[in-house]
């Protein structure tokens, strides 16, 4: 496996068992940056967040946080003020390890929503992790906060002399499939915070906003991006050419990640890219592709093979964006199954439009396009169709 | 079977086999009131609003409707001009037949979207349609309308000497699985448009706005209230005791034909009745409701018998309305799961609770109670658990 969150200079990682998995896998992992890494996150919109994003959304909007320790097993969310206590106390454990101030640690969870964490499993495991942090570690830290992923998940980009590099789990939304989307990406650039929250925004968050295992935002999400400044130089600020590098950098492995997340989604056959232009706004376009990307309907008829144009026209209807029905086209891959709104009447009294769409469908990952206008407004979401697996996954598991 | 639609006095209806369905039974039916019966309607809020839909929709703002067509087979939806052209066509060959005014009939579809109505079978069948024409005709009404409905519904009330009579259809929301939700309720109570408006906005809307097999909105969903005054005497109005009887007696039509359509969703194995209270007001617990009732998780937890507190909390989180998580409490039947946003450690730690929860859960329905704070709002949303089976409706089922 690649390095990952060690890919660039400057960070150093680990993971280890603590044993909060039956299965023995290693579950606790830890990312450390050098002196001077800045940081920027992302956050769940769920109203119930858990404490761990409480408690890093706090040091991050006061401007720390250098390293972030890692759970998996226990979500460590709807446990009231004993989780918040938690979460402090694994930090502060970490800090002291470290010897670093104890609002320099960030930390995420992921698991099982409502059972108390495992803390004293937990303190036993981190001189162990203290101990193991290495340059190298960026592979043992991925495999460390999966949980129902099948694989680890890691990404690396060059920008010019930059290095960009990544981690993510995740590949459905909650517990008891020990599930919530969990990213980390990383950088040598020199990145002040306030620059680093630009990149977060302009190039983490519209990524990993679109896409979509099940419709389900868990209590955890969390998309941390460090910069350890390891390269050196002058801070990097936009309008320089470095910047838009890096920045470029950052989108290869945000896509990277995503990629990898949605093709793991649980039970997931398919990735349905789900591509919408022509709506008045991006904003628009992203709620007409995101009712199209969770629609039951059209994700089991992905599973199915099926191309099914009247489902995608159901859900682009009844997405709540104010469409004129007469203008609705839809492709799948190159295929149009309807066009001014009409499925053309060939798609039912000859097989040739069908079969082409089936065979479109074939493939591991295919596009859905659907133009709704001619706004301006366009956007991809990336989506998973839905399976027996899926349903097995999560409903024959009980806690 | 009951008579349903012709159990007030005043109506007739027929069902008989036109060949839209490759299983040969029934798919063409019709109601008729008699002359002076008022009508109101409710129709899909999808913007790909099939034609018949926007073809009723002009004749009852228009004032006009005594009569229903009804095929099932083609939801002549996404069929452009030529769908208006055979909605009107099929509704004045009706008319031809009865000797009323085109604008009379009403019409609905139900069937594949985007496939053309087969309308030489449709005009075929027409004639043999008319001569069945019944009081008793109700059951056959009722049975022709269904698409993988497997069971007819129906339902009769009586409201002092006055009765009220229905007829459903709908287990999932499109094609191919020939589904959307068709509603027909009938009275012989005298009472003029404007008023039969008034409880079709009352005693209608609500509960059929109020569940949910799969949140897919169909474009053909359709309710109807008839009233052919065959009762007699004076036009009811609100206030008077025999309006406020019809509007019970409706509504006990309304929540027999919703608790047989969601008993009957698509691969339904267990239904939810998700009650949501202390909300800012109804349209806040609504979402709350819609977002629990809804969400892929809690569906695949009910379908394997899994309380799994942390999924509803996590559906109640992220259903967009503003909530305070530490005052939410959750129970299962009358077991308590959650209480102030946190699930009891002991849930994990002991089996006392997760069991009792699990048992309420065996119940064909059961009820999922969310207190999410000390406002007014409150509502009931019925859904149903998501299943393998409905995967395989969906799923493998290719037009």
């Amino acid at each position: 496996m690649s390095a990952g969150v060690t890919y660039p200079r400057g960070f150093r990682a680990a993971g280890v068992t603590a044993g909060f998995k039956p299965s023995g896998q290693p579950d606790l992992a830890l990312l450390l940056g050098d002196p001077g890494t800045s940081a920027a996150g992302l956050f769940t919109t769920n109203r119930v967040a858990a404490a761990p994003v409480q408690v890093s959304k706090a040091r991050l909007a006061a401007g720390r946080g250098l390293a972030v320790l890692v759970n998996s097993g226990q979500a460590n969310a709807a446990t009231g003020q004993q989780g918040v206590t938690d979460a402090l106390g694994s930090g502060a454990a970490v800090a002291d390890l470290l010897g670093l101030p104890a609002d320099d640690v960030l930390t995420c969870s992921t698991g099982v929503i409502g059972e108390p964490v495992h803390m004293v499993e937990l303190l036993a495991a981190l001189p162990a992790l203290a101990q193991a942090l290495s340059d190298e570690g960026g592979a043992d830290f991925a495999r460390a906060i999966m949980t129902t992923d099948t694989v680890a998940k890691t990404a690396e980009a060059d920008a010019g002399a930059l290095r960009v590099g990544g981690a993510a789990k995740g590949v459905g939304m909650i517990s008891p499939n020990l599930a919530t989307m969990l990213s980390f990406v990383t950088t040598d650039a020199q990145v002040e915070r306030a620059e680093l929250r630009l990149l977060a925004d302009a190039e983490l968050k519209p990524r990993f906003n679109a896409f979509s295992v099940d419709g389900c935002t868990s209590t955890n999400d969390t998309v941390l991006l460090f910069a350890s400044g390891a390269a050196g130089g002058e801070p990097l600020r936009p309008g320089d050419g470095r910047f838009e590098s890096l920045a470029e950098g950052v989108a290869t492995v945000a896509d990277a990640l995503v990629s990898q997340l949605i093709h793991d989604g649980e039970g997931a056959t398919h990735v349905l890219l789900v591509d919408v232009e022509g709506a008045a706004s991006d904003h628009d376009a992203r709620q007409v592709a995101k009712a199209v990307a969770d629609s039951p309907l059209v994700k089991t008829a992905a599973f199915g093979g099926d191309p099914n144009p009247g489902r995608i026209l159901q859900a682009v209807g009844s997405s709540g964006v104010d469409i004129d029905p007469s203008c609705i086209d839809v492709w799948i891959g190159d295929v149009p199954l309807a066009a001014g709104g009409t499925i053309p009447p060939a798609y039912f009294s000859a097989p040739a439009l069908r079969d082409a769409a089936k065979a479109a469908m074939q493939a591991s990952e295919f596009v859905v396009r659907v133009r709704v206008g001619e706004g301006p407004g366009h956007t991809r979401v990336l989506g998973c169709d839905l399976s027996y697996e899926y349903v097995r996954i999560n409903g024959e598991y009980t806690t």
